[in-house]
């Protein structure tokens, strides 16, 4: 108490009583949960959520509209698969979740290949269905830009998938979830800004990947040399942003401080 | 319990116990509503909302801008209908919640009819009012563009009706509702994003339908036989796009769990 | 109930037990509330929140980025002063909501009178701000465009101002305000949403009038006779629109339902 | 009662039983604070926050973009450092916040140091990061553009940190909070909006600094004696325009009502 109070918001000293509580952490291997529809029919969703054609017809509008494009459709998948999946949708949101013991082993493994066979599928029915678009814009391969380096397109990456693992983090905090009664139906519009956000700048870099699965399944079904050459920096830059996402969200911010706290403050009400 | 709380959204898991009820199947047949007066409310709140005319005036703003005027405009009408009606405004929409038993047959054909009354209003009162501008944009017909054959304009078609129509049933759950105690007033939002999305992404192939009312509507006052001749691509699509949402919500992610649990899972409590 | 549960939001039909209040209608005078210092403080809000200059510096943003700077505006103007005033900043919503009886006659003029000096003293701010500026953006006055009649300039302004004092209606009606716990705060997007559109629709024909107060403040400082001949489109069109509007939401949809419910159906329980 | 149930939010008038406590006015100097964990953590969440690279690659969208691209990235980072600092980011939301006695004297310049700390830090990532880019675009150093006094910019930055900071007491009032339950969330958003509509007025005139961090990190780091000669602007300028509002905000719409309120009435329930 006390202190916290002077905050812009007064209502975060509240909760000092912890209210919330944190579930307890996912175990690695589970085999319960594989014997459960739910868990097939999370991977359904996540499938079918990432199917989502990538960037059809987004040629006449712009970075403002591929961006706005971006960050809407984000929005409106984790909307409706939040309830479902959870609402991942991405290898690295999977990948930042796990290190947070979020998901077990498991359930992460098989979330990050129903979202690779998603993206290529999707591709695959761009690709079918208006051949002349997709060749026009080079299949939708995420590739680096001229004129940026590698290290360049590894760093926007990396801040890039920080930025929106640290919302997703952010947005689904049990803490949060304690202070305002109705996370899960707000929780997608900062994700989806944070997603238009990137993308406004990233765009010109290496026209945003942010999520593997989608720049894999492009690779995959475009085929294309340079396309397989930069590959790595569409998996390595948002591994590394996620983690470093939820190290700074779960072990500085969040059980850093309550660890820390034990050892640090002179009096017991904080 | 259990494995739902690894989740990305915690309380997910909560609600195990059943909180919600579905409400009952509507009756195909029911006399009793024809002779309410909010059965008749809810038809001019449909015919007035549908006949808001359709993109007077957005030559001057291209795709984006027009993205956004249908986007917004959706989120304002169903925002404000949604008491009244349940904020329909297009008979693909009310025919997937036909499909999954959430109106009557008698409730649905009615509705239809509203709206395409509504919508030939509408497109008139643009025609009278400003016939310059009406006739320069083609009378805000859908036709197919040129390049694109009747199967793509039919995929995307089904396509766009799809992402919209699957959002209504995620936004209107009746599980969602449970868990957020205010999913009436923020359903129109995801509603009006993914409108806005799919005119983004298909305004160039068919002028985007989507809604067989509006596409309709056009149609009668513009009376030209590039548009009749489209025209059955407009409503067969969005129907098409409407089944396979109602049946990928209700048969394959609710009912489908839900009678899939019975046989599948080991222990009790999931 | 029975029905109403076959809309797309099954809670609206859990309402009919009344558990919201239509309050009394307001007084048209009312001799109490000119004596309170709350009174005083709304106008001090009117003034200020009609005070924000119109449309400065939106020159090279184009029409979309105009609308979005009126709607976004509206949004945080209203979110604003809501809590002290109600945030009507415009006289057709004021004059709407004394329609409906929602504010008493002393009020209505005084909120007016408030408004408009609000807009007056934020058009010559401008003025003497940025006088380059102000010149070649025809002081913000709004005229009807080349090329349309006086008729379809006022059809734009009635039409236009339906639509916003409609959404103001729905937004705030006490029975929504039963059913989801917290409409204040949403209230605005839905408002804001919809100033955005009529916006990108009428721009072209006349400015965008839709605020008499802002035609009223930017014809005072411009002094222009154009703008003066036009002037009336501004104030009768806003007031026709806000009038239409009253009368759909409190007679048709509301207030008819509940008389007619009386003399109209067969069974009790609606 | 009574009176206040006029106005367009009828709810406004049933709390003035008070169900809202203000919190007492922050100490000046308070010694227990800097002995608190959450104190350290709080300074990291406003360092990290205001690092955020400021325009990187905002070059291709417009106007329009940029604005979208600062209010949407204020949305988020507010979003996700509220909980833990406030979310302040901003030297002059700071000041107003201290001037209203929400922040002590001892966290308002620790704050401020943070920021301006993570301002420059954020200039130097990008310019260490993508040179080219960097230079082209003049550092993101604010500047008067050509054609304005430094009188207009002044008045500039006054008006746009009122607007933001004003709508900040707004969304953060507890007033607010005790009628809405669920404030904190929510804040964000008209924040986020509020940063938009600012942007999109003063880009053309200062480039639209009314954060005095970024303005200092951007001058630090670019080292440019026209940016130099201009940077009192941008820190007299949103330091008024704070202050003006938490005047506004504190003294005239809130205290100041409630002593009047004693003087004034003739009734006690008011």
């Amino acid at each position: 108490m006390g202190k916290d109070v002077e905050t812009a918001e007064p209502q975060a000293g509240e909760f000092t009583a912890k209210d919330y509580t944190d579930p307890p952490p996912a175990p690695l291997f589970d085999v319960q949960e594989i014997r459960k529809w739910s868990f097939y029919r999370a991977l359904i969703a996540e499938f079918v959520a990432t199917l989502s054609p990538p960037d059809a017809n987004c040629g006449g509008v712009g970075i403002l509209g591929i961006a706005w494009a971006f960050g809407g459709m984000i929005f409106v998948l984790v909307y409706c698969t939040a309830g479902i999946s959870g609402g991942h949708i991405n290898p690295a949101v999977t990948f930042g979740l796990f290190l947070a013991r979020k998901v077990s082993l498991v359930r992460a493994i098989a979330y990050m290949v129903a979202q690779c066979l998603g993206a290529i599928s999707g591709v695959g029915l761009v690709k079918g269905f208006q051949k002349a678009f997709y060749n026009r814009y080079g299949g939708g391969a995420n590739e680096l830009a001229v004129g940026y380096n590698k290290g360049t397109g590894l760093g926007a990456e990396i801040i890039g998938t920080f930025v929106l693992v640290y919302t997703v983090f952010s947005a689904t905090d049990p803490k949060r979830n304690a202070r305002d009664s109705h996370v899960p139906v707000l929780a997608p519009l900062p994700i989806g800004f944070a997603v238009f956000m990137v993308h406004l700048a990233t765009i010109p870099i290496t026209g945003t990947g942010i999520n593997p699965a989608r720049s894999f399944g492009a690779a995959v079904i475009y085929n294309n040399e340079k396309a397989w050459d930069d590959q790595w920096i569409f998996w390595v830059g948002p591994f590394i942003g996620a983690a470093i996402a939820a190290i700074y969200h779960q072990y500085l911010l969040r059980a850093g401080a309550i660890k820390a706290l034990g050892s640090f403050r002179s009096n017991p009400n904080v």
